[in-house]
């Protein structure tokens, strides 16, 4: 049988871990002088922290049908072809989003990534190559800028029905750093954000109408011309969904050059921010026109998906203030701190106004409510 | 409505936080004096090591109908009258075994648990007291002797058609300390064991062949007779299998008495033994007579399950030999080194006799592959 077609299933465990540690070993071995022991050496994962470090820790799981469909990994060329059929790079894009979005997490504390354990269960019928694939994703994740020191310390293998994966990332924040913290914004600081915002909403709304419950509906010849008008656009916000790539050098250089308040934009501008304000006891003021500015960028997107320009305005607004899975980086700043490179300003903290903190801003957006259960 | 009658679904995330936090934060609170920001306050968690201290990782998920059945959390009394309802109990033995197989994992390397991490998938029409009872579950697996600073740093919520669990362990080890390693057995060494061999194994045989597909099938008069003469070895085993008790310390005291190989059975013995053996290096001969010994004692389980008394001997065996799930401590101490408390000879390690390392042993015992995909 071609190695490509048999099924986890058929391989059995150690064929699949065999597969796995062909990626993981060279990998570590580029980066892991603090590895003492990775995965299938021992009971468990033996490292070496930095002296005097302090450990940040993160845990999340992404599971399909909840957290992710696999027609979502189409590019633009099959969009414009109303054509959704999962694609070769569905596994590795899964492993990028699982990774990225822990690692996130930890340069939100202003900290550097170190090690992540991966639980992946997957159903029998997955072909072989999904597996190695899905941690060539993985590592993709640890090789952008800021988890250089990132590297695959343990994991497990599993059965299920869908694909479910769960990650735990560890980073290393210095001794005495008190990291970017959600109750350390101060009346006075800047709020600044480090990436896009908006562009992870508006690529599900993308990739979600267009790979609906029909499998994908032919476009209109309006469609058709937005599309080949805005066609880099529409590619970055559906990638922004499927492999985002958080700014991780973010944290740290926030933290470095005096920022204090901060966390990633995991729920939406609004609900994050209004977490930050209340952890931290202030009023945050949001920029309207920045705001607004940055969301006029993705009013094509909108127009895409048949909203007339008044409804456009307002939808590419909701993406920007509420929309998940951003990964984009907020931050507070001393007033007078010069912002580090990537960050830009979007609004301020204040003291609170009245005995309830809150994020002030003029725009009305529509219900951005979230909930994981 | 009544509180205890809400699904999480119901509930909402933030109520199931509640919930889970009036349990968490209390726990961490009383042991948690290196936990700086624990789950919920920020993007990560944040933990001060003891100085210098080497870092040790492991991760682990169970699945409802691939690890458990939710069937199995009967006490002995239902076992007896045939009925195999889920009791109100199951969701803390789920929480308490979860924990319990990943601080197992810690402390087969010598090393002290210091937190868990806590990926909790579970359906929307679950109690929301399902959630609470689970992580009294694995507080109570944390108040084992050996898990005293450990606390429950971070965790995730999410939605799925069975419940799954994803727990990452993390604990600390000593500078300069190589650990109990399964690479360190050495020629000369005395096998030991810390924990019983073969109880989850007849454990588990007990429950899946009183909660069949049937659902339970009454019992004869034999089996009555025996069930009331060993009412407690049948209790013993049972729990073995639905709240494993690791022992905790044994591996830190195996690595203070002077042992250096070591791993938890979790596989079973002969091939955990085999994983040791390959990776030192050596042969690992088993002291036959001692381990007929200890499965002589499990004989009446067999019995129950209707072999006759040489089928019994050959079944009891090959839970001793065979079980998995057991996390009972395997370690090897050099000659001359008095064992730690809860310790017991079974068996020596010595150079291997040809070119491939082997575990030596008279005895003959079922198949007991397992491959987890």
């Amino acid at each position: 049988m071609d190695h490509r077609e048999s099924t986890v299933g058929q391989a059995g465990e150690d064929a699949v871990l065999t597969e796995v540690m062909e990626i993981v070993a060279p990998f570590n071995a580029r980066r892991g002088a603090h590895l003492l022991l990775g995965p299938g050496a021992d009971d468990a994962a033996l490292l070496v922290p930095r002296p005097g470090s302090q450990l940040v820790l993160t845990t999340d799981t992404m599971s399909q049908d909840q957290d992710f469909r696999p027609c979502w990994w189409s590019g633009p060329e099959q969009l414009a072809a109303g054509a959704f059929e999962p694609p070769d790079e569905y596994p590795m894009e899964v492993g990028t989003k699982a990774a990225a979005q822990n690692l996130s997490d930890i340069s939100a504390m202003g900290a550097q990534p170190t090690a992540l354990l991966i639980s992946l269960t997957l159903p029998r019928t997955m072909p072989l190559t999904w597996v190695a694939d899905f941690y060539r994703g993985v590592v993709r994740a640890c090789e952008q800028p800021g988890a250089q020191r990132c590297v695959i310390a343990g994991g497990d293998l599993g059965r299920g029905d869908v694909v479910s994966v769960t990650i735990t990332a560890v980073g290393e924040l210095a001794a005495g750093s008190a990291g970017l913290r959600r109750d350390a914004a101060a009346p006075g600081d800047t709020l600044a954000v480090c990436g896009p915002l908006g562009r992870a909403a508006a690529g599900l709304a993308l990739l979600e109408e267009s790979s609906g419950p029909e499998g994908g509906t032919a476009i209109s010849p309006q469609q058709q011309e937005l599309f080949t008008h805005h066609e880099e656009l529409f590619g970055v916000c559906m990638r922004a969904q499927t492999r985002p790539a958080p700014p991780l050098e973010a944290g740290p250089a926030a933290l470095a050059a005096g920022g204090r308040g901060g966390m990633d934009i995991s729920d939406g501008l609004l609900r994050d921010a209004a977490r930050l304000a209340r952890a931290s006891g202030v009023d945050i003021h949001l920029d309207d026109d920045v705001l607004a500015e940055e969301a006029r960028t993705l009013e094509p997107v909108a127009a895409y998906l048949g909203r007339p320009p008044e409804q456009a305005r307002h939808q590419a607004l909701t993406w920007v203030m509420g929309g998940g899975e951003e990964y984009a980086l907020l931050g507070t700043f001393p007033a007078g701190v010069v912002l580090p490179e990537g960050f830009r300003r979007i609004g301020e903290v204040r003291e609170k106004a009245d005995g309830v903190p809150r994020v002030v801003t003029g725009h009305v957006v529509s219900n951005v409510g979230w909930s994981s259960l």
